[in-house]
């Protein structure tokens, strides 16, 4: 048995990628992914609140790393440009949790439950850049707008990232920013 | 007994709109829409394919009067004017349907469930947007670019939009796109 709630927990991750990948997503039940873990049904519960939300595990801390971004950057910084520190900061992880997330995307892809969470679980992010963006003092509408200008940067530069070294993608993301400006030029 | 099927159809979308309303989302039945509205359970299955669908009705035809305003495009328009030509060409249904979809997003605003199928849809309707403007031959990253910045900017109209008058939207949309230059510049 695991030693620490920590590690039953990147067990229990590891464990339910594996099955998903092996079997399929619908295929796989809880006390399955709880089985190969080597933990209780019940640890897996208290753990994670569904099936799902196992494959979903990095969001806090994604979340975390971002918003302490833009709560701690310098006073004159513009909105876009808190939001492009925000996914700066968080390129370390992006980097670190690269090969887990193309299994993951892969897995996404095979359920339209998971596709749902996956979309809530970035509307989630999106929305706490905008709630760290208004405790600054910008304006909701303006926060908003500049966190969803910057997801949909995001997700373009990290797209193209695949199949470059895994350092390419930070600059990926300015030129994301140049694709912006020319498209609405 | 409603005679046709698009009557029945209708009459299940209000009957849910209203008994969402009254009792809340999860504590309505699909057999209780179906009596309300006077037409069998097995019926509200033909027409809607779970209690989420029957909220989202609409998005079909958004999603086809949106396409084809891409696919119907003069030549020339760069892939930021075709989004927008396909927001605008859907300006008579937002507006027509605005009394509906206040109803309908203080429903969606209840449930965790509602709001990940809400999410969803909204995926779908920018991929669709993207498979247009790829149809026209414009590069993928380039189309999903342009139709995730111009969901945001769609987004930021729409909620500016509340409490003013109903042929607002159109202008505000434009302000929009005025909006993310700024934020870009």
């Amino acid at each position: 048995m695991p030693r620490s709630g920590a590690e039953a927990r990147t067990r229990l991750r590891d464990a339910a990628l594996a099955l998903y990948e092996e079997r399929g997503y619908d295929a796989t039940t809880t006390a399955q992914i709880a089985e190969r873990a080597g933990v209780t049904e019940r640890t897996y519960f208290r753990h994670f609140a569904d099936k799902r939300e196992v494959l979903f595990d990095g969001e806090t801390q994604l979340r975390e790393v971002m918003t302490a971004a833009i709560a701690s950057a310098q006073e004159e910084l513009a909105p876009a440009a808190l939001v492009l520190r925000a996914y700066s900061a968080a390129m370390p992880l992006f980097v670190a949790g690269r090969p887990e997330a193309e299994r993951r995307a892969r897995i996404i892809a095979t359920s339209t439950a998971l596709q749902e969470r996956a979309h809530a679980k970035s509307a989630a992010l999106t929305q706490a850049l905008i709630d760290a963006l208004v405790d600054r003092g910008i304006p909701e509408p303006t926060a908003r707008l500049a966190a969803r200008t910057g997801a949909a940067m995001f997700e373009h530069a990290s797209r193209a990232w695949k199949g470059t070294s895994a350092t390419e993608l930070e600059s990926l993301l300015r030129h994301a920013v140049d694709e912006v400006r020319a498209l609405h030029r």
